[in-house]
């Protein structure tokens, strides 16, 4: 094994596989990255029990020269460290004997012990099975506008990530905790061939918006219990939670009684005041009222205070007249999903879910339950 | 008790004081901020068992308008947190009930509960000993510079902080750890009365560096077992060590062998390159080896790998050979602590302590003892 490679552009692919790595792993080369050098590529693989990583680099781009093909496995965290300390534009790393590779530069010189790689895990990347594509930004938004509804320790299962189903040319992105839903569609420019389900876990949806590249047409392949998201250089694919993901069709409300129309910014700040800070940081009730053309904010937390405030800014459609009670970091979560200027916040009564939207963007619904509170 | 206040000067001034509390206290009043309000002027204190803060403002400075004089004890995490979520520039607050504030902006309104201002441990700032006045940026660069070399949990309690020593026009700040010592002299504008010495906490000594403003002139009181620490409107407090400080000027060799001239950020590097990264995050042994116009630096950490560079950048005075095992740690801090381009590091041989310093500026020295290493 001997080939040559851009030190920085190396750092970042080697990055990439490091971070899913679980450290606590008992095993040493569960916490290894594979690094599989053939005559015309350099694969980087690294895998934790839920989601795996797959890096490819081709002869002649970023300097990559490769003189001889071989496989090691070397812990991530000490190589990247010891190649961020280096200065050298180009590297070299070569095997030497079965358990030592060198790691050079220009003056300086490395003499690195690996693991043993035949105790690496088998991956089988997926390259069959059902599929869609979405750009690497929309996709990468889309989970980001919807984890927030997601609680990672769930009880039910099958709500501890988040829903990707596409049907026809929709791409339907859904996260709830059973108070509230997050719901985002994209609309894909080529139709999936058939109806196709996925309940990607918590944590690997966070992988999954570090590694997937903005810029990038993404390939999304479901098969079995493995979604894998592929770009053209990049596969990183995750066990699914098993389970019937809930319709949630159905909770959308559709008439409402009453919507306001807030600058998202402002009103962001006056619930952030309402929600008053306390030890156990625990989420403020909130109690809203509009009456006629003034929203009042209240809100009270033993042993800290009160908290009132009188609003005017709104404008408003429909009955003038709501009493309702929030939890406020719910609220708070929704009005940071929208990138809108203006949302627009609905009602029925006090015991129905609110709907937060904008017609800015009508690509994202977000609905909270009122609390019975007082 | 009644008074209004620019809210973001009065943030800054909170907090403060805010940082040194102990939160982990089990007596509430202790990690209550105490507001003290005077005719003419509002002061802030906070304390812990070993540093008290306290900071002044005057009426008609930073908005500040004093209807009623008073006083109150808050709890201070929260009640910064509540100001910052507000968005007026000018706040009141007004004691409505013994254990009630209000705190007020244009439309917004807190009932704050406030804690039992009688429990707040009486503190003496001192006024009376013997000072001398440094300017703040010097005083607090002078300590990073030299905090380096103090191990928080020295067994010898009088090294478990910095000492100051303050003798006719010469003020030294100096750390040692038993392993290495750091010395700066700041030179006075106005002579000392009687030599004066004291050992600052390690923590004291974070604090003094965070409050002090590097732009006044400040003044150092030394009296009885307590150092204060005083500018124009702030004054922090802080108990000493006991115990003697041990004499370094006897560590310091003078007459080298040989002086090797380096570029600081070049050989710091290097250097870190040979600090193998390890998963312990122990320090490294480095095998410095100076021969004719090349230094070979070397190091290994066993399970991780070895290291080799030659090194010519360097210009020398004395003789050509030496060879010196060093810890890569202290090596690596006392470069960092010089803020100039070239550094001078001084041999005797491979058992004499060596000797940082540089030209550009005098007042800093580092001085390292090698290790018998192999």
């Amino acid at each position: 094994m001997y080939f040559k490679i851009n030190r920085n552009y190396f750092i970042d692919e080697l990055s990439k596989c490091n971070r899913i790595i679980d450290y606590k792993n008992p095993v040493p080369a569960c916490t290894g990255i594979l690094i599989e050098v053939e005559t015309d590529k350099i694969s980087i693989v690294s895998t934790n029990s839920s989601v795996s990583i797959k890096t490819s680099t081709y002869a002649n781009q970023h300097d990559l020269e490769i003189k001889e093909a071989g496989i090691f496995l070397i812990r991530g965290k000490n190589f990247i460290e010891i190649l961020k300390r280096m200065e050298d534009e180009i590297i070299s790393l070569n095997k030497v004997e079965t358990n030592i590779i060198t790691l050079s530069g220009n003056k300086s010189e490395f003499l690195l012990n690996v693991l043993e790689h035949t105790d690496f895990p088998t991956i089988l990347f997926k390259e069959e099975g059902v599929f869609f594509e979405v750009y690497g930004s929309e996709l990468k938004k889309g989970m980001n506008q919807t984890i927030i509804s997601v609680n990672e320790w769930n009880q039910k299962i099958v709500l501890q990530g988040l829903n990707f189903l596409a049907e026809a040319n929709n791409f339907y992105i859904t996260g709830t905790d059973g108070f509230r839903v997050s719901r985002k569609l994209i609309s894909l420019e080529s139709s999936v061939i058939e109806k196709v389900t996925a309940n990607v876990p918590f944590k690997s949806v966070f992988e999954i918006i570090k590694v997937i590249d903005d810029k990038q047409m993404i390939k999304i392949i479901v098969h079995d219990n493995l979604i894998s998201i592929r770009s053209k250089d990049t596969i990183i694919q995750s066990t699914l939670l098993e389970g019937q993901f809930p319709d949630v069709n159905g909770v959308f409300p559709t008439d409402f009684n009453s919507t306001i129309f807030v600058e998202n910014k402002t009103f962001y700040k006056l619930i952030s005041r309402a929600d008053i800070p306390s030890e156990e940081n625990t989420s403020t009730v909130v109690n809203f009222v509009l009456d006629g053309d003034v929203i009042s904010i209240k809100s009270n937390i033993q042993q800290i205070g009160s908290f009132e405030e009188e609003f005017k800014d709104f404008e408003l459609r429909g009955i003038d007249d709501q009493n309702i009670y929030f939890n406020s970091k719910f609220i708070l979560d929704s009005l940071r999903s929208f990138e809108t200027k203006i949302i627009e916040i609905s009602f029925i009564d006090s015991k129905t879910p609110i709907v937060i939207a904008s017609s800015e963007d009508t690509s994202l619904s977000q609905i909270i339950l009122p609390m019975f509170s007082n």
